[in-house]
């Protein structure tokens, strides 16, 4: 039984700053993320991309941000249980938890934050047959790396911003993009919708209005898409690649049975320290919704400082919290 | 007369990131602060000091910070009124201001945005015969460069943490340390009143307790301080300087005239948006207060990103704003 302060359910860059936060309070934290490695999303989807919004970098390599944020942390050694997923939460007689993985790993803590990104989503799959047949070989939800599409034939399907900011990215990098959308107006930003209508102008991408893809077929690797549009008529467009984007729905697994306030597929928290509903649980980063809320990576990193003064009570209950600044103090390790 | 989008009060770290945030949805700013540099703080308090608290710096010199700032809102080319004060606030029929400065700069903005920091505190003084004969001349508020204290005898005053934690940490670059203290026990974190405690035990800095400080005296520069014990005996000491710690009080200034809520010496502020309580006019960063507030530069940059959201409405009032992340478009320039 691995026994520590608060358990982090994630170890996305949210959840890492988390326990830094928490060392200041000399609070110890265990992660555990069903990622083979830490840096959620940033290490998994998109390593080599630059982050344009981390205050004070101009820009920055999402996996060096991670790097970053694991040697800042580094004082307080975090301990981690990788490539595991969550099964069971247990509330102890005394208030603590027992959290359990799918492995039987087993953590004792005084308080669960919850920082599990989009990683406690997954894709909205349209009705198309064969769709599943094809994951992997041609079909993915998301744009791991944008590189991987550089020259291929690429098809993508939807109507709102991730749909419409890929087509414009990615009209640049690709052989040839097509999007397909059943409407004729986007749900997307005014702006980047007129961009793909310049492009589809301009003969840069291929626009299928009033269209859904139906069928997709191939012969080992996606090969053919076929689309039909509202009046019936079929057409089949050649393709290595088909990239619905319809958005996400909740994947909380057993989270879901914890009796937590689910707002819109997020986690409703308290803006004063971003706890649950439930005493003990915090939610933190992309996972939690409050009125306001941007899914930020710096919102995130505001709302780990909050929530360990918060979570403080229940680790020191007989101490009193005092807020120090780092710049007066330094880092205090242990 | 200057014409902008959104006028931000206070040029330090929050309001420069203000500045990108509201960048990255095509609003314009312009920044006005009393300072002569950008920076607020950072720059004229504490320039050399590493911050160890910004997410993904694991040690970042505060001056640093600041240029990397600069850096990242280039693309957005903010304007800057510096060294003067905002003396006036003029509310227009169509609900815009105007803001003039001592100087006579006007600035038309459609948003207001107080980012002023602790630059609309001023430190609480004690009463001390002559002291603000001495300001300067070896009397200071606050410690700006601690290298300045190097070999030199300082006496602190006070009981919170700012005494406590300065305390601590000029033992190892004053020549001397004396803490004059009224009481016998510390507001301050308890661990930090144990460090002083143990500190003065080895005889490394001088504890006087149950005391005031009551006059000070020099030929130009402070030399001796005169201190009065609850008992009344006196004592004098040989000081090259004096640093009394004990907070600061709300110096507003014309804003305190806005009809804002102050709360504590802050200004009260909406969680959803960090919206005052007089339409248009957002307050951001250490100056602002709300449940849980800590007063962290992390937590006023998630500040900005919130405000920015909520302020577009009223620079482009016909416009849907809809989200969109960096890491996909880029950063648009204008």
């Amino acid at each position: 039984m691995i026994t520590t302060d608060i358990c982090i359910i994630g170890a996305g860059p949210v959840g890492l700053f988390a326990v830094f936060e928490a060392g200041l309070l000399k609070m110890r934290c265990h992660l555990i993320d069903a990622l083979p490695q830490v840096g959620g999303q940033l290490s998994e989807i998109y390593p080599q991309k630059p982050i344009y919004d981390i205050p004070g970098y101009p820009s920055i390599n999402a996996q060096d941000l991670v790097d970053n944020l694991m040697e800042q942390i580094e004082p307080f050694h975090p301990t981690f249980t990788l490539g595991e997923r969550v099964e069971n939460l247990e509330k102890q007689d005394d208030g603590s938890y027992i959290i359990t993985t799918n492995d039987g790993t087993s953590v004792h803590c005084q308080v669960v934050v919850i920082a599990g990104g989009l990683g406690c989503f997954e894709p909205r799959k349209p009705e198309i047959e064969n769709l599943e047949h094809f994951e992997g070989k041609g079909v993915a939800y998301m744009v791991k790396n944008p590189e991987q599409l550089r020259d291929r034939r690429v098809v993508l399907a939807g109507g709102g911003d991730s749909a419409l900011d890929w087509t414009v990215f990615l009209a640049n990098v690709a052989k040839e993009v097509t999007l397909v959308h059943r409407g004729d107006t986007f749900r997307g930003a005014p702006d980047s919708a007129e961009k793909v209508f310049d492009l589809a102008r301009e003969g840069k991408v291929n626009l299928i209005l009033q269209s859904n893809i139906t069928s997709i077929s191939g012969n080992g690797h996606l090969q053919e898409v076929n689309i039909t549009a509202k009046d019936k008529t079929v057409r089949t467009l050649e393709a290595d690649n088909l990239i619905p984007l319809f958005g996400l729905t909740p994947k909380l697994g057993p989270i879901a049975d914890w009796g937590l306030n689910i707002d819109k597929a997020a986690i409703a928290v308290d803006t004063t320290d971003y706890s649950t509903n439930v005493e003990r649980i915090y939610a933190i980063g992309d996972i939690n919704t409050y009125p306001g809320k941007l899914k930020l990576i710096l919102c995130g990193f505001h709302e780990a400082a909050l929530m360990c003064q918060s979570a403080f009570r229940y680790v020191y209950p007989n101490q009193k919290l005092s807020f120090k600044y780092t710049t007066v103090n330094g880092v205090p390790t242990f």
